[in-house]
């Protein structure tokens, strides 16, 4: 498989952790973003729609769309699983990942931030955006939670919600966001001790800048 | 069940054409979105979130998010399927919806273009935000679906694919975007002659406003 991606992608990093918890080996390509290498015509051949996260399959077919490729590879590598077994469960676990890939992340990305300022909003403008954005979606989270985590958002073992919970908590820490949701950070303190989310941090993939020093 | 919607809102409106295709009964809700009724404490109590649609099962259980909502149907109610049976598959479907449900409709709906006002942006940008972003999404979706549709999204039956693309449609319309998209819109025919699909039609709803005349 072959992943493209970038390090800095939240969607991408979603797919990288998936990968990992699954223990699956992958190519990976960068697309730099801020170069606009991602609307390369080689790479529009494969994704049309010219974003990251695209994964490969070894027989050329391609599959985008984050969450779509995580329920693929859940579907396809059925172990460990990364939705619960029963159709409650797994509607709670898709809605808890779907507050983040729906309602938080479209609305404080790379490109949406990008379009305000071209639109005229002062820097300090985008940046409150971006932040008020991530925390409301993460206290709705935060408050979801209460009900379903135990060492991870939903029981013990790690599924998609916290597959995309991490990267956005990432994202909440470049964008200066306030980070008062306890159940979240223990969570992501869990995750952060398993070696698949640890290997997919973006500044562990080979396109990062190199450590200052 | 109890959906809680408003005849107005595409998320409200995937879930109404899921439980259709489904051949599914329930009690109907309406929140005014436009006088923040999906803020009251009560509904707040239901669904922290403060969005619709929330469908309640009859054992009081909430679920939140129309992609995760339509999922349980379709596993809790298998038949008619709404996604193919092969990973593969599911994938794709899936991953069309997202394109409309992560990459077009949470960056031009109500909230987000409130937000933009609240930011100073003049009604006519606005309007070309929420044209721009549907054109762009829609151009995506359309350039997919001619390796994948038969009569609807994904071959010959309705899928999630088909219940975003239907009311993102409608909101094209409603902000005057480019409708130049053979392929989606002869989808849109086969769906519109459904009777689930046309029973899920905003102005078919109780809260919708009475025919002008």
């Amino acid at each position: 498989m072959r992943l493209h991606g970038f390090f800095r992608s939240s969607a991408a990093w979603r797919v990288r952790i998936a990968l990992g918890l699954k223990g699956l080996s992958y190519d990976y390509v960068s697309h730099r973003l801020l170069q606009g290498e991602q609307r390369a015509p080689q790479y529009l051949a494969l994704n049309p729609q010219g974003l990251v996260p695209a994964l490969e399959l070894d027989d050329g077919q391609v599959l985008t769309q984050s969450l779509a490729i995580c329920e693929y590879l859940d579907e396809a590598y059925p172990d460990p699983p990364l939705l619960p077994a029963d159709p409650l469960g797994r509607a709670t676990v898709r809605s808890l990942a779907q507050v983040v890939a729906c309602d938080i992340h479209p609305v404080q990305n790379l490109k949406i931030l990008q379009r305000l300022r071209e639109n005229g909003l002062a820097e300090d403008a985008v940046q409150a955006w971006a932040r008020t954005t991530i925390e409301e979606g993460l206290a709705a989270y935060e408050q979801r939670i209460v009900r379903t985590a135990g060492r991870f958002s939903f029981g013990d073992t790690p599924t998609i919600a916290d597959i995309v919970l991490i990267p956005q908590l990432g994202n909440a820490r470049r964008f200066g966001a306030a980070l008062e949701w306890p159940r979240a950070l223990a969570v992501e303190a869990a995750c952060q001790a398993l070696p698949a989310f640890a290997a997919a941090e973006p500044l562990a993939q080979p396109d990062a800048p190199p450590p200052k020093g």
